[in-house]
């Protein structure tokens, strides 16, 4: 399981502030906590800052990257913010992302064809927001065979099947389930990512809700995730559930865990 | 989702202990309990008291019927404990189990053919213990086909493919999930129920897994469990599993368990 932390994004205020302010310390505790707690990758976002969201997420990839040897997820879907993030990124960063809709997909290629950086590929497209299987299928079908065209290697590309609240409509979760699974059936080789917060929105106790999402989800193949890593029953849930999905070797991740107690909380 | 209690069982000591001082009012404690906590069926075990088991097992369903208008699931695999313990059932039993091992098969199918009652059907033949996916559709194939033959309407089918360790082999939960999803597809109408207490054998903190992996065959289909729904937060996860799964018309079952307060834990 790969796990994208998500906490450094300018849409929570308290990073806004920090953003803003330049408030280094306050950032680099935020990574660094993040990575502690099992991060693979630390999310930045500083979308709310137009005219300067490139500026930011340049310092904000920077200042995470003095405190932490992990690569960024740079979030963003504007090619001038994310080259000015990758000039100064050490390691192999992922973007988040690039989609189907015509202006994103035509304005971010350029900038990652050819390249070893992980594509977060969002099932949407100019028709909108998907809503069935069948069609988060389809759009990620034309995503994955083009960028691969495009020399992206298959195991390099993140298919955001997203995730709609179930609360809209009952079948929203099972459409998206059996999505991730016929897409890592159909792909072999290609991963899938998702943020999970959509799931409940609008019902009570949103956490439970998000945490049994995530282990539905690791059942039927999903591979990595976009996180609060400090929420401890989540990690406790990947951990668990990859050991019973077949991927913990001699279970010995679980039982590292344990050992460390994240199992206590 | 059916929720079968599993806690009226001769190898609990404080059960065995009960059932040796004919102690009603300790199993009605434990059946009521587990009814208003949820159970559709109060699973009754008597195993373990060789040469008595038919008079108790009819003594616990008597017992247990006095106290709750709930089915019980007559949990043996001999024919003369069941018929004995049928003779004084209220409503529509269920059976645990007939398997595909000839003797059991042959000695039980004359007690269930014809009837409307609920089958438990392990995926267990004179081979032994299934360990692959394949293993299981295949005896869970001519297990269904021959009961349907028999007379015996597919809906009330029950299929246990059997859980088996994770600390044995990494793959055991994989394969048992492929199984669940398999079988679901493959067999419209039929039913899927486990047992989930082998998964985590030989593992600390048996619980988290045991909860988990609830979740997770839910995602793959999993439609009745065998547990205690004592347990509040696997009671709690199955009720979000089904809700995330689409099996919960406008969120009503998740939005009433949490206005009667059963995520408060």
């Amino acid at each position: 399981m790969l796990v994208v932390g998500e906490l450094i994004n300018a849409s929570r205020k308290a990073i806004a502030a920090a953003i803003e302010a330049q408030d280094e310390k306050e950032i680099k505790q935020v990574a660094s906590e993040q990575v502690k707690a099992g991060a693979d990758y630390v999310d930045v976002n500083a979308g709310i800052f137009v005219g300067k969201e490139a500026d930011y997420l340049q310092w904000l990839v920077k200042i995470v990257q003095e405190e932490v040897d992990t690569p960024c997820c740079i979030d963003s879907p504007d090619p001038v913010a994310i080259e000015k993030a990758l000039a100064v990124h050490k390691g192999t960063a992922m973007i988040n992302s690039i989609s189907l809709e015509k202006d994103r997909y035509e304005a971010l290629l350029p900038l990652i064809s050819g390249t070893d950086l992980k594509i977060v590929a969002l099932c949407m497209s100019d028709e909108g927001m998907p809503e069935t299987c069948e069609q988060r299928v389809k759009i990620a079908d034309k995503l994955i065979n083009s960028l691969v065209q495009k020399n992206i290697p298959i195991d390099n590309i993140y298919v955001d099947p997203l995730v709609q609240p179930v609360s809209t409509n009952s079948v929203f979760g099972a459409e998206f389930l059996d999505a991730i699974e016929k897409i890592m059936k159909g792909f072999p080789g290609v991963h899938t990512i998702c943020g999970l917060s959509n799931i409940s929105y609008g019902l009570p106790l949103r956490k439970l809700l998000n945490q049994t999402f995530a282990v539905m989800a690791i059942a039927r193949g999903l591979d990595a995730l976009i996180i609060n890593p400090l929420d401890q029953r989540m990690m406790a849930n990947i951990i668990a559930a990859e050991t019973l999905a077949g991927k913990d070797n001699y279970c010995v991740n679980y039982l590292k865990a344990y050992r460390e107690k994240k199992f206590e909380f």
